[in-house]
């Protein structure tokens, strides 16, 4: 990793904590010199958007790493099932690593960043879908709410991690039964 | 109505719509000048504060009018399932009115707005919690857990209605179901 690399892991970190920092808070907080944050980044937008970038190539590449697209053409509920399931754990571990970035006004506001995680959202929807037809998910709820749900979860998810409400081992498979079995006792 | 409530009104509906607006811009949306806004607010901080407290106000007035304390002493099933689906639906109402103020970083690192929402918190907490005792919900998830769900289902809520992906209407029954049942199909 290089010296700027290291300064961005750092600074996200640190914005996880209080995501109102300061481009000079942040190199206070990281132990380098204002002057070398900024040559970096030259704005505290720069560095934001880099770091909501990196969220989003972690969305993306879960993505592939669960054969999603393939997952989708074939149809099978065992395999939409399992890519849904693998898709919520890696939520959970973005919740972790990301977690500032998911409430972020000026990052969900960014046209570009925008423009990527629909993109990438409108694929997760195609997944639901899927899997509704193929009988893995209720089919009376829209796809696009069980996308939004999942979002929401991941942000409930950040902020018991957070809290130090819910343990990091237990959350993934938390987050997967209050999804899908629900939270009512039966 | 004063002229001063109408601003913040304003102010929140556009603050809904892009909450990285300032002060100025706001003032420009509303359609009056930057000095009137600025003399009922001296801050854009101010402004968010006022507003941030109004949807603890919400909150609060949510669990009165539910009666939730008297559900939870009561210990009552009936009672308790019918406190946590009232508290669902103002959650979504909520999730309309003060959608911007759910997720920004300013508000949810304000001192005083956190120790009373961490109080208000409390008692959402408790109510899951004597719902798990009365055996409506699963008492194999951390009470603590099902708050934060709720909070991040409120997120989905919020964003699926500026989406435009579901509807008003259904939405309270959607996120009901969701919840309770999960997305399963069975």
């Amino acid at each position: 990793m290089t010296q700027r690399d290291d300064a961005r892991d750092a600074a996200r970190r640190h914005l996880n904590e209080d995501p109102t920092l300061s481009l000079g808070d942040l190199a206070a907080r990281i132990g380098i010199a204002r002057a070398t944050l900024h040559r970096h980044f030259s704005t505290r937008e720069a560095l934001l958007t880099e770091i909501g970038s990196a969220s989003l190539d972690s969305w993306e590449e879960s993505q592939q790493r669960s054969e999603q697209a393939a997952a989708i053409a074939s149809g099978d509920p065992v395999r939409l099932r399992a890519c849904i399931e693998e898709h919520l754990r890696d939520c959970v571990a973005d919740a972790e690593e990301f977690g500032f970035a998911l409430t972020d006004h000026f990052l969900s506001h960014s046209p570009a960043l925008v423009e990527r995680a629909t993109d990438l959202e409108t694929r997760d929807v195609a997944m639901y879908a899927a899997a509704q037809q193929a009988g893995v998910l209720r089919n009376d709820l829209p796809a696009a709410w069980l996308s939004h749900a999942v979002w929401g979860l991941m942000i409930g998810s950040r902020n018991a991690l957070r809290a130090g409400d819910v343990a990091r081992r237990p959350l993934e498979d938390i987050v997967i039964s209050t999804f899908l079995d629900g939270v009512s006792a039966r």
